[in-house]
């Protein structure tokens, strides 16, 4: 593993590989051995975070996976701070990261510019990894492996997430998370997809191609409550609105009939859970939260140890961290 | 000590306890060891600084603080970085920072928001402590606590707090420091307080109220000359413009009549002490500094040490600091 | 060494330190155990980069240079973030951030700012050093630092910097890079320079003045191809347009003279090298990277060790990095 641009990639062994290392790096912070042992893993590293789409989430759970593996980080979050003002290139600013850190952790607005960053990265003779944290519409590797850690610890003791009816609600046109989930489904056995939208922003045609391929079933529909008591996860998504264009179409968008409230509760199956990438809008109520089926601050929270998973395997430090430090 | 939000609460004891800690942690960084031996204190700890309202003085002093003890801290200082630009509510945004750090340290020019944030906290299965760093114009404990601190320090040797007569001067209405400072006074054995200030910006009754109740004697005036010989230490404060309504009622003010320079200092006692809270206006000239009776430069230097005994506490890392480490 | 200001005052034996200071920390970092050696030189220590004025590189390359050290850094980029919105002065910022670290590093747009921090810091019973990190158009001393080390690490087998024939192309008049390495020549024997520049951008008459007192031969010439051949370095700057008035006088430049790409490079000796402050404009054609002449992407990666080396003796470490830490 070098660069992380693409989750498509992602075959099962690495992705039962990473979701172990960010169990064992969870468990070593517990106590304060552990936390030091996890601190002195990387001490030595340093990374970029090249943030300028805003980012709440993803900024920091990469910044404190980073800390918590004893790493150093630079960030530039305002474009107006760098040299892009003077009129550089993008290529000539990420080889400039490249000279100063081990890694670089970019998040952008316009699509593709991670795996234009990889590529440059490919051709000099000092390359360091790039990993994607968001790329306009494109692939969100790192959150894909996050959902994929929620959904593996929440089934561990009812067979993993092999076999589980999985929802998907909400924006599933524009929403990247749950267009990348869908990709990663193939690495496990049995399992069936319901796809829960609005008929202007239901899931688009390559990812259905793609499932058809892998002869993952999968349903849609745009009645929640007929899905409901069927599934063992339903993963919640917002609408894009950052997305619209000047006609506004999330705006027609009756968003009442994909939100989840204490009614939908009931009929949810007693161990199901519920996900969602926050931040969330109307789509989960507060009320919620109080819902041990709702998973998704605990899937926050994943993101941080699998972000650290990520690092972990990427400076090849795995062995270091399992057999106990 | 969990949450640190409002200064009112604090008894002599803690009080004792957090100068004891900020002097300890003070002299252990004068040595190269002892230095080490701080930054060896917390080192697995990571805080999160969201300071939403601008802030040099109490931002860098509380990020130098835990970088002291070894802490690692991130950092939001611009809301149009946030999440928040997405719609994700106040409390989902707290709740988020708490996923990832050890304790949150907040600004906002809000009031009420850290109060807020710290029973969010309260029901929550993984609660962080909240730190309130100033709140719209609410108390702003650390301040009230380096504030302690300094007139502990400055009369080590002269008996201490009790018994001193402390003027405070400017605008005594919305000053923040001044009244959290009032309130802690109940602390200290016979104390007297002077409060100078022009007439519109005179203490507020709910203050004055309190020192009633506590039968700590208090006069007013608006005329420095009369008060400077008397004082023991002379609390000097700027005129909040920033809280100024459309009919900007602090140009009404002469501000000369509420300043310090050269022929005041000539009246103040030989060995009183001039403090402020920083940054200052024209209320004390630049020669002021010369003075050995300045001590608002030490003032500040000394919130950095009593913000890193907050942390220290916090954490219950007070055990290990105080047997020498 | 205390603060680090201006570059002219810099001798060859400090020169000659520094670069070997450079180059142990560079060949430190490349075990695990010299990169872990380098990270506990410094781990005390906390820095304060207070830039201003947008900087990538040099913002990034100190940042990373303070943590391949061990130390701490707190940064200001945004003015508005700061005190200064509440009006504070400058003198009185300043000696915030001196309270809170041990080292400010500053770059601002205005000149001589950092001059003016450190006359502040010499009347003062704390001081720290400061380091100038650009000042408006005054020197810039690290990347002067930064360029000696690139010329010295090229030319270490070929006899070092004495003797060599020195290019220096584009905006001279405005680049403070070229301003200052030329203020360094007098250190170096029998080196001879070239400058090709635009008429209206000429090497000013202060360098050329010192020049001739120190007796280091110059020419000039606006055609690059008659200086080519000769050149042992091309140091290619850029134009400075930010400096332009409103008549705009870099628009009526013909670029294309003062660029070098594929023609050029045949006509460069085998051994000369390119070098280049970076952000480089259409100046340097980005095939010219591929070419082993091309030190620019070193020379920028020279500058973070480089700033370590000013570091190190900032705090008196070359000792302990000297004798294998």
């Amino acid at each position: 593993m070098f660069h992380v641009i693409d989750p498509r990639v992602f075959e099962r062994p690495l992705l039962d590989e990473l979701c172990a290392l960010a169990t064992r790096a969870r468990l070593l912070a517990k106590s304060d051995t552990g936390a030091r042992a996890l601190r002195d893993l990387l001490p030595t590293r340093r990374a970029m975070l090249y943030f300028t789409q805003p980012s709440t989430r993803t900024f920091l759970s990469f910044n404190n996976a980073c800390h918590i593996l004893g790493m150093r980080t630079s960030e530039i979050r305002d474009p107006s701070t760098s040299s892009e003002v003077k009129g550089e290139s993008f290529e000539d600013s990420i080889r400039t990261f490249s000279s100063y850190v081990d890694v670089i952790i970019m998040r952008t607005k316009e699509s593709g510019r991670a795996a234009q960053a990889a590529q440059l990265m490919n051709g000099i003779p000092r390359p360091v990894p790039v990993i994607n944290a968001g790329s306009g519409s494109d692939q969100h590797p790192t959150q894909a492996l996050l959902d994929i850690y929620t959904l593996q610890r929440s089934f561990e003791e009812t067979g993993g997430i092999d076999g589980k009816v999985i929802g998907m609600m909400g924006d599933l046109k524009r929403g990247r998370t749950v267009r990348s989930l869908c990709y990663l489904m193939k690495n496990y056995r049995g399992v069936r997809l319901v796809f829960i939208a609005p008929e202007q922003f239901a899931m688009q045609s390559d990812v259905k191609a793609h499932l058809d391929e892998h002869r993952i079933p999968y349903t849609e529909t745009p009645r929640l409550d007929d899905a409901l008591p069927s599934l063992d996860a339903l993963y919640v998504t917002r609408m894009q609105t950052e997305w619209d264009t000047a006609a506004r179409e999330s705006q027609a968008v009756d968003l009442a009939r994909f939100s989840i409230g204490p009614p939908e509760l009931s009929r949810l199956k007693r161990d199901a859970i519920i996900m969602h990438p926050l931040p969330r809008g109307p789509e989960i109520a507060p009320a919620v939260d109080q819902d041990p089926r709702a998973m998704y601050w605990r899937q926050e929270r994943n993101g941080m140890w699998m972000r650290a998973a990520v690092l972990i395997k990427i400076f090849g430090a795995e062995d270091r961290i399992a057999d106990g430090t």
